[in-house]
């Protein structure tokens, strides 16, 4: 089935810490969400995203005992950068990363709920504009609001975000909702944990793009 | 002064043959361009030209002397690819390059002949938009046209844009625009000849992304 929804995010330890290593191999095939997207017009994103993750690797490449789990990472960058802390290195790339993922998660979790736009049932621009409304659009100026608006109607009709979902293969409807719900489960617990995490760490920024 | 417009292009002989390695070492600054723009909103058009130049450097580098002159490479792709070509290789990178410079070339042009929206002199929007149209409004399908009709916002003032091209550098307005006029002596003449060549081969498409 599908490429990305096969590749499970771990649960996690009763301490929340969530390993780098792990986590970084999860996040790997996220990208080809965008690819589900089935336009052009998502590369950036996709560009984007790849940003994140590439910025967040070589810092724990640099030395993966020390960047052990994704705490760890804020913790020692705080102490390295200062003032300068945190719009700065691996905490700004996954700051940033986060709100990708919330915005995954929250159109995921839309479309198996069952949300429609009752006049148009075989759209997905409802549930996309509810993600980008809770997840991305307060750190947006209007200008790439306006963008945002355009763009979404570049977006599939459901059935094809589907069908893109399982790989194309000739899977029931129903069969792939059921691989989104099993996906999401320690992938929304993840991503709440990295949420929880710059909260605690007071590492939140609100700055518009 | 700026750091692209000091990069004049090469003249061209007289039998309007291009030299490929002189064209992609002049090429390599115009990027920048978009950095003169000063948001990164434009970012994902600067990495669309910068693709464009590395698959065409990409082929040359594989044999300099094969591929010295860009006429060389269209005649070269076309004998290898068959029917696939022109819209493949360094062919088709050079199409949508052609099309940037192009924009590049216009949207200059108009603001040293003095075009200027007299609601808003200090605007470059008008000479933005004259550029777009003329040079990839037509390949762009409507959803593209939306994305650009909500970037062109994020462009700066018609006083700013010249100072970034100066390199913020204190030089009076027609200094700068007289810096300008030179650049765009070799610039357009290359770009014309390059646009000629796609007419004369027959490697035009017009197909919308
Ligand atoms: C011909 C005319 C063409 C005109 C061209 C116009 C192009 C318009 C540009 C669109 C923007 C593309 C999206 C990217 C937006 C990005 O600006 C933001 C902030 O990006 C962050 O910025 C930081 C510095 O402030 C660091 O550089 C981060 O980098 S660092 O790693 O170096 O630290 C970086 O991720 N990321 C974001 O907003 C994240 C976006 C996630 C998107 C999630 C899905 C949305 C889906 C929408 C579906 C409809
Ligand atoms: C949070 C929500 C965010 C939503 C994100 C929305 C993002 C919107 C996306 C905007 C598009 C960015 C511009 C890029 C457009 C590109 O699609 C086109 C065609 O691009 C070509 O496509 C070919 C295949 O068909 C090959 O891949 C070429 O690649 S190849 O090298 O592999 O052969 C490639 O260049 N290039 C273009 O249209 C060229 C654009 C030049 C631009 C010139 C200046 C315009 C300035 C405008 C100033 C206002």
């Amino acid at each position: 089935m599908a490429l990305f929804l096969d590749q499970q995010f771990a649960p996690l330890p009763d301490t929340n810490e969530i390993a780098t290593k792990t986590f970084l191999e999860s996040v790997s095939h996220l990208p080809h969400f965008f690819d589900c997207l089935g336009s052009k017009v998502f590369a950036p994103i996709k560009a984007d995203i790849n940003g994140n993750i590439t910025k967040i690797k070589a810092v724990y490449d640099s030395d993966p005992v020390k960047y052990e789990t994704l705490q760890q990472i804020l913790l020692i960058e705080k102490s390295i950068y200062g003032s300068e802390w945190p719009k700065v290195g691996a905490t700004l790339a996954l700051m940033w990363l986060k709100r990708g993922l919330r915005f995954i998660q929250i159109l995921l979790q839309s479309l198996v709920d069952g949300e429609r736009d009752e006049d148009n049932p075989d759209l997905i621009r409802i549930n996309i504009t509810k993600a980008y409304e809770q997840a991305l659009k307060r750190y947006h100026g209007w200008i790439v609001q306006k963008v945002f608006k355009a763009a979404q109607y570049a977006a599939p009709c459901r059935s094809d975000f589907l069908k893109a979902l399982s790989k194309d293969q000739e899977v029931a409807e129903e069969e792939c909702l059921t691989k989104v719900r099993q996906f999401l489960i320690n992938f929304t617990a993840t991503v709440d944990a990295v949420y929880e995490m710059y909260s605690v760490m007071n590492a939140e920024l609100d700055y518009l793009v």
